[in-house]
C-alpha cells in the first residue's frame, strides 16, 4: 500500500473494554500494509497489543504521522490537545453513534482509513486555544483547549463577577455562573447548550457565552480568532476555570486568564464524501430535505 | 484645510425637518475649507441649500469622495447601499442618540469631522450582501442588504417551509416564520431580537437566525462569508424578502434566493478613540467596570 | 351498549379524502350501539355518509352530547371554538402521528372509544380565550381562541409598537414582530417556538409571549387566567390580531382588544391511562427513563 | 397609634454597618406609638439597640405579628422562610435600590409603615417550596425556599443525569448542569437568567427551568403548585442541592428529593398604590408609556 503516512498512531477509549479488539484488528490491518503502529499504552495491555509497539500517550506527537482515535469526542479532545503541538493529523472513528468529529463508522474503519492512507480525504483545520492563568504576574497556569475554556462558579458559591477585555479593549463586567470561551470545534457543545451560536469550522472565530447572566441583555458574541481575550476574576470565593470540561484550575480573586488562538490548527481528515452540515443535520436532528 | 477628500456629500435624515439647519451649517463650513459639497437633493430644497450644488441620491458615489450622514442608523443602511459599489467611505452624526454606525454627536460635528478630514481617523470595514432572486432559472430580483436579508412568513399565511444550501451543500429544511441572513453589521439589528449571536465588524461570517422554527433543535448558526447561501422556498403562499427592512420583494414557492458577500466592503471612518466594545456596551447597556 | 352520550358528532379533516372510510366505519361501529350519529357536512358527501345524518358544522354543538375528530391538532381547533359554548365535551382521534391533542390512534379507535362511550375516560379541562377588538369605543369583531391571541406585524411593515395593559394595570410598552397570549393549551404551540414556557393544563394560567421584542429584557410572562389583558396598538400601518391562526383581523392604530378567559371550559375525554407528560415527552423528544 | 401589630420585630442586614441607624429610629419611633418592637440579635449590638429587646431570629415568628426587613431581597428570603411556619406577615425596606420584595423606600420608611400599621396596605400571598431529600427511604434532609430549590452539579464534574417525576408520572430524564424548581417569587431571581417565563405571584405555579440542557428540547414548564415534583439523580458524582442560594446539602447517585407547596403562604404587606407590574417594569427596564 503507498501511503502518505509511514507511523500511525493507535487510541481508543480505554473505558470500553470491547473496543480493544477492534484496536488490535486495525493494528494488525495497518502492520501488513507496511505501517509502523504504535499503540497507546493507556489503550491496551502488552497482552492486547501483540507484536505492535506500545507508546506513551504524551509522546505519539513525537513519533507518529497520524493518530487515529477509535472512541467518542471526548477521547478527540483530550488527543487533539496533545497533537496539536506537533502537527500530527487525526482520524476519529465512532463505535455506533457519530460523533461530532468521529465520524467513521466502526464497520467502515478499514476501508475508509485505507483510503485516507492513500490520499482520499477531506482535511479539515481547527483551531486550538491558549489559555494562561496570571496571579499577580506571574503564570500559574498553563492549558490547551479544543472545545472551550470555561469560567465557572463553584458548587457552593453564587454567581461570580469578572471583566471581560479583548485586545486590551474592556468589553463588559458581567454577574453571572460562569462564561463559556469557545472554538468552533466546542460551539456544538457546552456553549450550545447555554445558547451560543453554532460556528463553521473555516470561521475564524472564537465565542464568548455567557452561563446565565444576570443581567438580560448579555448575549452571545463572537469575535476575530486573532484578539487575545482577558478574563479577570473580580468577586468570587469559589471560581475555577475549566479545559474541555476535561481539566481545571482554581481561580483567586483578581486572576487574569488571558486566551489566545494556539500557534497551531489541528487536522482532521475525513473520508471522501464528508460533509459538515450533515453531520450537524444528523446530531441535532435538523430537518431532511422536503422535495 | 489639507485633506484626503475633496468633495463631500451630505445627506440628511429628510423626516427629521431642523436637521437641515445643521446640514447647511456642516456644508458652510466645510465649503470654507475648499471642500467641494454636494447635498442630497431628498434632504434639502434648493433654498436651503443655499449656494451647495444639490446632487441626486443615486448620483452621489460618482462624484464625491466621501459622504456624511447626519440621521440614525437608518439612513446609513440606504447610503451604504448606494456608496458600496462605488467604494466611497462614510460617516455617520446622530442627533443625540448614539447610532451603532452614527456614533459622532451633533455638538460635536464639526471639529471631528475636521479631524477625519485631517486623516485622523479610524477606518472599519463592513461587508454587504447582494442578494438575487431566481424563478424557473432567471434572475428576476437583485438587491443589496448592508444589515440583513430576511425572509418571511406575510401577513395572513402561516409558517413557511424552506431548504436551505451553503455552497450547494444541503444543510437543512426548516419550518418558521422565517430566516435572517445576517451580515455583522445587522447582527445587532435584527437578527439580535431574534436571538442571534453578535458578530464583531471584523469577522467574515455570516449568520443565520431562525425566526421562530418550529423544530426547538434549530438555532442560529454562521457560517464563512465566502460561502454562497441558498434559500429555496418549498411551500408559503405569502412569503417575502426583505433588504435592510427597506424594500421586499415577494416570493413565489420554488423560488431561489442567492446570497453571496458584495464584492465591495464599505469603509466607514470613525473618530479616533473609537472603540467597537464601547459603542456596544453603551447600546446594550452591558456592565461597566467595577473595579 | 350503555352510554353517557346518545349522539355523537363526527367530523374528519376533509383535506384527508382517504380519512371519510375511517368517519363511516366509526359511524356505522356507533349506530350499532344505538347512538344517534350526526357527520359534520364539511367532512363528508351525502354519499360518503350513508345512513347517517349530515349536519352543518356549527349546529353540532347545539345537537350532539359528544364530538369525535378525526384529523390533527388543527381540525381541533377549529371544532373546539364551534363547542365550547355548548359545554359539548370532545376526543380527537389521529391518522398515525400523535397529536398533542388528539391521542387516540387510528387503529385503537373502536376500542377506545367505546370504552369512553361507557364511562371509562380521563377528562380534562382546557380554557379558551375570548377576544374583543375595540375601535373608538365600539367592538368591530369578536372571536374565540383555543391556543392563542396572535398580534403581528404585517408582511410589508417593520415592528408593531403597543401597550399591554393587565386588570387596567400598565404593563408595559413594547416594539416587536408581535405578541402571543397563549392558554396553556397553545403553549405547546406558536408559543413554544417564540420562546414561551409549557403550562400544564390545569394552571389558571395566560402567557404573554413576545415575538423577536427589540428589547433584550422582554421575557415571557404567565399570568392568572382570571385577569383583563389588554392590548393597544399604538404604531403600526398594517397589524393584525390572528386567532388560533386559523382567522384575522387588520388592526387600525389605538384599537384595542380585550382579552378573557372564555367562561366555558372545552373538556376533551382521553382514553383511561392517558398522561399528559407522556405525550409532551413523546412530540417533544424529551429523555425516556435511563433506569 | 391605633394598630392591628402590636408586637413588631425589626431585622436589618447585617453587613450593611450604617443601617443600624435606621433600625434603631424605627425601632425608637414604633416604640413611641405603643407598639412592642423585638430586635434581631444578629442585626444590633445591645448597644445600638438600646432600650429595645433583642431576640433570637428564630424566635421572631413565636413572638411578633409582623416583622420589618431593611434590607435587599436576600434578607427578606431567609425571613421569609423563618416567618412563613407562624404565619406572620412581612414588609420590605430598601436601602435606596428597589427590590423586586423591598419595594419601601427608606426615607419614606416611617410614613409608609405607619400607614400599613393603620390597616392602609396590600396583602400580598406568596408560596414556600418545602422539600425533603430521600435517602434508601430515609429523609436525610428536609429545608424550605422561598425563591427556588436548585439542583447543580458541582465544581469539578461534569453535567449531571436525573430523572423528574410529578405527582409520581414520570416526566423526563434530563442531562445538564441542573434544575431550577421555583416558586413566582423565584421566577424573577435565578430562573430568569436561566431562561424560565416571569410567573405572577398570584399563579398557583412552580417553573421547572432546566440549566443549560444537553438536549435542545428541554424546555421550562410551569406546573399547578398542588403537585408533587420529585427529582431522582441518576449520575452525578459531585450534585447539589441549593435552597434559596442560602443553604445546600450533598446529593448522592439514588437520591431523590421530593417538593411540595409549603402548607402556608408568606403574606406580604405593600403600601397602597402598590402594582406589581410597576416593580416589574422598573426592575427590567421595561418600556413605559409611550402615550
Amino acid at each position: 500500500m503507498q501511503t502518505l503516512f509511514k507511523k500511525v498512531g493507535l487510541v481508543a477509549r480505554h473505558s470500553k473494554p470491547n473496543i480493544v479488539v477492534s484496536l488490535r484488528a486495525l493494528a494488525d490491518h495497518l502492520a501488513r500494509g507496511g505501517i509502523s503502529v504504535f499503540i497507546d499504552r493507556d489503550s491496551a495491555t502488552p497482552d492486547e497489543a501483540g507484536p505492535h509497539q506500545l507508546i506513551d500517550r504524551a509522546d505519539l506527537g513525537k513519533v507518529v504521522d497520524l493518530a487515529i482515535v477509535l472512541g467518542g469526542d471526548g477521547t478527540m479532545l483530550s488527543i487533539a490537545r496533545l497533537l496539536a503541538p506537533y502537527r500530527v493529523p487525526l482520524i476519529g472513528v465512532n463505535q455506533g453513534r457519530l460523533g461530532f468529529m468521529t465520524d467513521i463508522p466502526l464497520h467502515e474503519m478499514e476501508s475508509s482509513i485505507d483510503a485516507i492512507l492513500a490520499g482520499e480525504f477531506v482535511p479539515e483545520e481547527r483551531i486550538l486555544l491558549s489559555a494562561s492563568v496570571i496571579r499577580e504576574d506571574a503564570e500559574v497556569a498553563q492549558a490547551l483547549a479544543f472545545n472551550d475554556v470555561v469560567f465557572s462558579r463553584g458548587a457552593v458559591g453564587s454567581m461570580i463577577e469578572f471583566e471581560i477585555f479583548i485586545d486590551n479593549q474592556f468589553v463588559y463586567s458581567q454577574r453571572s455562573d460562569g462564561l463559556i470561551v469557545s472554538t468552533p470545534t466546542g460551539s456544538t457543545a457546552y456553549s450550545l447548550a447555554s445558547g451560543g451560536p453554532i460556528l463553521h469550522p473555516t470561521l475564524q472565530a472564537i465565542a464568548l457565552v455567557p452561563i446565565c447572566p444576570q443581567s438580560l441583555s448579555n448575549r452571545p458574541i463572537a469575535v476575530n480568532d486573532d484578539c487575545e481575550v482577558e478574563f479577570m476574576l473580580t468577586r468570587g470565593l469559589d471560581a475555577r476555570v475549566h479545559f474541555d470540561g476535561q481539566s481545571h484550575f482554581d481561580l483567586m480573586e483578581m486572576d487574569r486568564v488571558l486566551i489566545r488562538r494556539h500557534r497551531n490548527a489541528l487536522r482532521i481528515l475525513h473520508p471522501v464524501g464528508y460533509n459538515y452540515y450533515d453531520m450537524l443535520r444528523h446530531k441535532l436532528h435538523w430537518g431532511e430535505r422536503l422535495l
